[in-house]
């Protein structure tokens, strides 16, 4: 299967890692909205190109995977390109989902393409294991916890308060929650007692340290339902020992069966990542080759990772996964 | 959908509390080898019907779940009810599941229906974790645990030993090795390392508990390479200690991304059962769903929980599970 990549950050540079890892599939093009020759790859031989020359490539490429984010690219990409290619991407602003949805839906049913969505751990394999383990607990409470891992978000938001020159934000499971849905006792969670936000904040010259602080604890939705704990550092000190990509997280359920509800059963699905972009772009190159097989098939639409049959992920033939996998 | 249940024992009796929490099922029939009369079940105004009638009941049931054993009763009762029904079974004799998908699907798609085999935790959710985490880490290692529950065929081999009345024995996953494994250092572990063996033996009078206890540890195969510890207790004891069908275990993938694969990934996937049978049953259910759709969608043939999409187990629907789970 022939891939393209559309947006060389840390995601599209993650793709083509994973590419190498999976030998059904190979790198064809990177494109790109900024000067070709700018960008150097890690893979010889492969062009990089102006993104307003993809067209050329309609028939040179099985999948194209879309690299840009959430906010203003896959909006407007993922519609616009599904016209052209079977396409993937990472959508992952959950409440606009669905309008997503429909516009992406739209253009690939239109040109016969397969469009595969809100690829990635949350969305992604995150929401799968919400799904299997409501279906086979429905009598049951749903838990999600997030980190430790940085979140871009909450960093951002710090970095907009005066005073601030740079910070990076932690969300941090608290393991004492975590035991409390392990022991099956199905607690009520407060926002509070979920998760702890850590975080490390360079200040430009002369700024008020305790005015700082107090801003970013008292943050409305951010950081107010929290218990933050704000380290600062310098600048050298970020670069150094805050740079790292690692996250992760748990998606437990935690459910009753029985005549008296009276046996608990815990469902949990987790994720340890050192770098979440090549995870998430791991994840991405297997969704391709689902989208390429659903698409050879004659299958054309939006699809998310909810719709699609596990062994269309494999690179294994459907014989080989039952007597081996299964 | 009109869910029939053939076979009354614990996983049977499963399935009707799984019917209970789930609101599109009813259970319609239990179909038994017993005499009818000699059956109660929990579900007023439901039939036992005969195992010989089942005929009579094609067009009053959209799903047959087989609740049989898979030694002796499913290999015969799957095709033969395939041919009747959509059927779900919870088939786990790994080695032969290419050969029950064989005649499984012949049968099913001879009279238009569709047959979901090997439904349950391993296999079933288990296989699941194993192939998404093989397409998303295709640079890996795999891991599975089993435990701490009971393991009918080791307490078996145990009781054939002379002098033994009866015994029960646990299969222990080793704490360190998880922790090994959970660090990333892809380790490599021997059967020893990975599990002990716990047995809990009733002995008849006059039996000799050293050379019992020397049978056991080193039968061939079943505990020579384990780590076993052997109690002797009454049966009193065992009846009131060692009745519990609780089980569980984890399916670990560790892996690696990156240019120069120096970023470790942990995917893990576990279960903690209070009922072993109840929860399998709760994965038939929701795969009795599956089929009935796949069905009603004008699809037939044999199955495995690879080839269905998720959204398909789920009782809310696709925009729903879009808007809210993904």
């Amino acid at each position: 299967m022939r891939i393209g990549i559309l947006g060389y950050g840390n995601l599209g540079q993650g793709v083509e890692f994973a590419i190498k890892d999976n030998l059904d599939a190979e790198l064809v093009a990177v494109f790109t909205r900024r000067e070709p020759s700018k960008i150097k790859i890690n893979t010889p031989n492969v062009p990089i190109v102006k993104i307003s020359e993809i067209a050329d490539w309609k028939d040179k490429i099985d999948v194209l995977i879309l690299c840009g984010g959430s906010a203003t690219d896959l909006p407007v990409q993922t519609p616009e390109f599904a016209k052209l290619f079977n396409v993937v991407d990472s959508f992952d602003t959950h409440a606009k989902i669905p309008q997503h949805f429909a516009k992406v839906d739209e253009a690939a049913k239109s040109s016969n393409h397969i469009a595969v969505i809100s690829v990635g751990w949350d969305p992604g394999l995150f929401s799968l294991a919400r799904v299997y383990s409501n279906a086979v607990l429905p009598n049951g409470k749903d838990y999600t916890f997030w980190g430790k891992g940085v979140s871009q978000g909450h960093s951002d938001a710090i970095r907009r308060i005066k005073g601030v020159k740079n910070a990076k934000q932690y969300t941090i499971p608290v393991d004492t929650a975590l035991e409390a849905v392990r022991s099956g006792s199905n607690p009520e969670l407060t926002t509070r007692q979920k998760h702890t936000r850590e975080c490390f904040v360079v200040l430009e010259d002369g700024a008020d340290t305790a005015e700082v602080e107090r801003q970013i604890k008292t943050m409305p939705n951010y950081f107010d339902e929290y218990d933050t704990t704000v380290h600062f550092i310098t600048e050298e000190e970020l670069q150094r020992d805050h740079s790292g990509l690692a996250h992760g997280g748990f998606v437990i359920r935690s459910g009753k069966t029985g005549q008296d509800k009276q046996h608990s059963h815990i469902v949990e699905f987790s994720l340890k990542l050192d770098s979440n972009p090549e995870f998430t772009s791991n994840v991405l190159v297997a969704y391709a080759r689902a989208a390429y097989r659903l698409n050879k098939e004659g299958q054309a639409g939006c699809k998310t990772v909810l719709d699609i049959p596990p062994a269309y992920l494999s690179d294994k033939s459907v014989e080989e996964l039952r007597a081996h996998y299964l």
